[in-house]
């Protein structure tokens, strides 16, 4: 017998049918022998609703009484979803997150869990109760309630299947699985039987949204086995794990991963001085706006260009900074772009092949795609290119590292 | 200082710009210098939302998992009452039923009350803050959510009252009191300032809808001081609470009250045996059908006649039975009529004044009205009559007991 976390997202329990729906998948998983908890959001669009309301008392309302306010949105689902099991005839008992315990800090809107007591489940479970838990949301010390912030429900089920010591943790959503790049993009893309945790990571910080970085890196430091699955067809989904030696070696590269979210700026022939760096850097991060890709050179007058990313909706403000500073230090010129995007190929078979880099450079070059810039990790190599040219390079180096499916028209 | 608890029912918090009205209520009541807890129900319409929801899935939804759901109703009022004080600068927390230890039975959907831990609540009022509460709500000693019912905000409010040894409870709605009549029916009726526990008991069991029977009991059996004012308007409300004797005095008779849900049966000729009112009532108890007043007689032949009278709703159940008895009886005849109406006069002034009740029958006969059913308490006397005369009785008893307000017309 095994012992499943099961979460469901917003748009899977979104209508009463879906509901039913979801009552069904887990009432034919305990069937076959699991052991079940299942972890839900708030209805779609119930959250919104909420939110609502409390704008238009306050525009900047109590943070404590709003997650008093938003964390009904998921009591909702538990109950309507213990009523769905309990009419197919499955034992099920729900319960909010301060009810089975789930303690946090008291940052409200923005929690983060300290500690799970899962006596009152194994109990539940130990007599054959499906046990279906509020996701999004906890108590602090005091009793107060708190939630975890938006995506707060992946998190919930990581956690409490670390602290069950499940044996996998499912994510349901509404795709199939993690695949080798945006089949959006590459038709030939294909679902992936198994990712790393790390990987995992990479792929959701390069602009993969199946899962809420937090929650795997959670997964990550617990070693709870993560799937990601689709809550309306079949399928074995994707399984985010440890490194497993045999699998791994296969590929050298297990996904393409892209955004276009962000935009580049540059500041050129800045009279070189100790802390350069810090001082155009220092002023940007100091208003709140998030830099990603940074690149340093030193041109032979040894005057210094800086390059760096930040998100599109930050540029405006980020290049008006930049022009002052670009004044205060004596810099020759700023140049802003937001016609960029950022391509990157991710595997955790880099770490023991050498020449990836280069391969992956010489398949944009192929198709004559300059690269603006480049950035590496262990596992993951980045580079900035002309926005325009983002389908042709994914394209490129997803067939390129032999990540396309077999070409069906082929059998 | 006084400490006041304040209650707001479903109509009071009905938008979002009534709950700011009642935030400015309660910031003006706590200016003025006093400690305050705040008991809300659900936005009107929201509870109606959400059994809807709940019938979707299931005619008859799991008990534990309505109370999970239901009780959200509540808990959006308070998150959305503690924002608006809190934007108006006044310190307010807002505390489910769970988190202020409203310990109950576990009887899901119409639980009792078993304790109130005050520790919480006192702590805040101490510190100047207002503490608001959900009506309707509380917790087994499990932990499971339960609730007390429909109505159950005012019983919350009276035990929160009662537990904290407040100096009054304050329940608003859309009515500025308790009048001596329906001033639908008696355009002279006039608000009361005063009035009794037990008045108000016999007041509300005879169809006075302001408050619930249970907690005007709850206040009764602690001698917590009641005030029923409204909402929408300044003004006094009348206070319920024990016998005051110099007050009390004045009126013989404080109100009367009235109603027109019932119907009446009557079996005739039943052959006199032991138990016979047994074998009649009981088996229409038995059907869980409630029955009012109750009279019989027995004729000269010494066959018995009894005549009772049950709600409108239940008549044709309750007749079907009645004429089974009667056959099994070997009564005569059993007759049914839902034209009938009740009336009651009410006053503690009863106990210690004769010829109240033949007072009474000598208004109605002026009248012309005759009376079918007589039945009496300490406080109170009740006639049934038929329907058609119903305004008519009402305005004679109203005025012949000297309750009419002075004619406006003459200054």
């Amino acid at each position: 017998m095994s012992l499943i976390v099961q979460k469901y997202g917003g748009t899977s329990v979104g209508t009463v049918e879906r509901i039913q729906a979801v009552a069904e998948k887990v009432a034919k998983s305990q069937r076959s022998g699991n052991q079940l908890v299942v972890v839900v959001s708030a209805m779609s669009g119930e959250t919104n609703r909420l939110i609502g309301l409390a704008k238009d008392i306050d525009a900047e309302p109590c943070l404590r009484e709003m997650d008093v306010l938003v964390s009904t949105g998921e009591q909702v689902t538990i109950a309507l979803l213990g009523m769905a099991l309990k009419k197919l005839g499955v034992e099920a008992r729900s319960y909010t997150g301060s009810q089975v315990c789930i303690l946090t800090d008291n940052a409200h809107g923005k929690a983060r869990i300290q500690d799970i007591d899962g006596h009152r489940i194994e109990a539940d479970l130990e007599a054959g109760v499906v046990v279906v838990v509020a996701g999004f949301q906890g108590a602090d010390e005091e009793g107060n309630i708190t939630t975890l912030g938006r995506g707060g429900s992946d998190t919930t089920a990581v956690a409490l299947a670390a602290a069950l010591n499940a044996d996998e943790c499912q994510i349901y959503t509404d795709v199939d699985g993690v695949y080798t790049t945006d089949p959006r993009v590459v038709s030939r893309a294909q679902r992936l039987d198994k990712i790393t945790f790390d990987e995992m990571l990479e792929m959701a910080s390069q602009g993969s949204k199946i899962l809420q970085i937090r929650s795997v890196e959670f997964a990550g430091k617990y070693n709870v086995p993560l799937r990601v699955m689709s809550s309306f067809e079949e399928g074995p989904g994707t399984l985010i794990s440890l490194e497993d030696e045999d699998q791994m070696e296969k590929a050298v590269v297990s996904g393409i991963a892209f955004n276009r979210d962000e935009a580049k700026l540059t500041i050129r022939g800045i009279p070189d001085q100790p802390g350069v760096a810090y001082k155009v850097l220092g002023a940007i991060s100091a208003a709140n706006i998030e830099i990603d890709v940074i690149v340093q050179n030193v041109a032979k007058d040894n005057s210094a260009t800086i390059t760096f990313t930040v998100h599109r909706n930050d540029l405006t403000q980020a290049e008006k900074l930049l022009k002052q500073i670009a004044t205060d230090l004596g810099a020759q010129e700023v140049d802003a772009d937001d016609r960029i995007a950022k391509v990157s190929i991710v595997g955790v078979g880099m770490r023991s092949h050498a020449g990836v880099a280069s391969q992956m450079f010489e398949s944009l070059a192929k198709e004559g795609i300059n690269i603006q810039l480049i950035t590496t990790s262990e596992i993951k190599i980045t580079v900035v290119i002309e926005e325009r040219y983002l389908e042709l390079a994914v394209r490129a180096l997803h067939s390129g590292f032999g990540l396309d499916a077999p070409d069906p028209e082929q059998g």
